[in-house]
């Protein structure tokens, strides 16, 4: 995979980055497309990252259905898919990890023991082992945007992340590899997440408090039998709460994770 | 420096590196010449890093010599220097670290606890900022050589890493840039490592175990007053300590660590 790249980016190519797990969806194939249009040459990798799920996590069931991954991947026309082993991403004694702090610490971080550091191991080794000048993250995992942009700059790595918008089913509901396991009745339920952060942007726009913002959002999410992780106003780029009594007119987005039946899911919504 | 080592790959041209702190002496000399040698092109990055200090340790006495240290890299056919600020390598709001398991516990990581995530974090940080094909390091600081060629394996890092021998005193004494913080009298005690590894060396030829090539060489460093923080006969590369009754015929390095007066010294040697 190394190789195709430098020999892409020797002949003077713009190479583009889509790390996936599989699972493909019309979000994957919307990010997938966003990199083809801009870029020479795309390289999409599908990799269950183990050490990004704890204890009591989905890792066994996640969805896994390379086939039509490669179909959906043609489509929005990759140039290459990477389907590396475990073994070559943790290789025998493998000892190192990359840790975040700072925006990782909060929200995911907490709820999530551990998961952002899977996560931002398992970029940086994918980073280089696909060494595009581009590399493309949904916002829907807004954090996870973050986190990565944060880890990149540190390390230095020369690839310059960009974040794509989340695409949504017709109802709101944001993709996710994870609405998969969701029952018809929890399916309608999930849909109080979109349409409670709309109600929440409607708030701000109105000049409402984050308090009440926040209040408001995790009742219609409980109203719906979410069990509710988190539902916070923060700032966009360090994840830190807003002040209770902030309004419209600083950078601000709202983030909600929670649980539908045995399936949690996340969504956010920039406020302005 | 990325470009410059960018330019010079697309022209074909094979880059070594050579991480230093700077404090410039005839080992560093040595792996620079050495990389002269078998590279088109040698960078040598000064930075003395200070997340690889402990509280207490000598970072800011630590020697800094700018103009004596280029001198010397210039007799050595560097190429180039690179001499980052803290804030280049470490950027604002910086949140990332490198941390090593496995081979970095032991020995060192115990007796300076983060010292070997202040290294990997600085080097995978100028691995990236010097993407040369090759970096150098020199067998006096084995479990650092040996941490970061984990680190390297596991984080997939495009580079191979390439340990050069110890230069030494005429003495026996290794090269280092604290020798030049020793007294006549500790500097002349200061001989008890070598003296005791080259013993060690003849005792493990001549078929003595393990635990008493220990008992031996600590006997040695203690009768010229030094305080010893180590002296073992490991596997070099797990670091996983000998059986007492380990003999000749296994891969064995001697690993010494310990303090004459209030400066720190390292050695080793390694056993066939």
């Amino acid at each position: 995979m190394r190789q195709l790249v430098e020999e892409a980016r020797r002949q003077g190519r713009l190479v583009g980055f889509v790390p996936t797990m599989g699972g493909l969806h019309a979000g994957h194939a919307s990010l997938t497309r966003a990199a083809a249009e801009a870029c020479d040459e795309v390289a999409v990798s599908i990799f269950v990252n183990p050490s990004q799920f704890g204890p009591g996590e989905d890792f066994d069931r996640y969805p896994r259905s390379a086939e039509a991954d490669c179909r959906l991947l043609a489509e929005a026309e990759a140039s290459w898919v990477f389907m590396p082993e475990v073994e070559s991403i943790y290789p025998p004694g493998d000892a190192t990890r990359v840790v975040v702090g700072g925006p990782a610490v909060r929200w995911e971080g907490e709820h999530r023991p551990g998961h952002f550091e899977g996560v931002a191991t398992v970029v940086s080794r994918l980073l280089a082992m696909v060494p595009a000048q581009r590399a493309y993250f949904g916002a829907k995992d807004w954090q996870q945007t973050v986190v990565v942009r944060r880890m990149v700059r540190d390390l230095a790595l020369p690839v310059e992340i960009v974040v794509c918008p989340t695409i949504r089913e017709p109802d709101g509901l944001a993709m996710s590899s994870r609405n998969a396991y969701l029952s018809p009745d929890e399916r309608r339920r999930a849909t109080a997440l979109s349409a409670g952060l709309a109600t929440a942007e409607a708030a701000w726009r109105a000049g409402s408090r984050a308090a009440a913002i926040e209040a408001e959002l995790r009742r219609r999410l409980e109203a719906a039998d979410v069990v509710v992780d988190y539902a916070a106003l923060v700032d966009p780029e360090s994840l830190e709460p807003l002040a209770a009594d902030a309004v419209r007119g600083i950078p601000a987005i709202a983030l909600v994770a929670g649980r539908v039946g045995s399936t949690r899911l996340l969504d956010n919504c920039m406020l302005d």
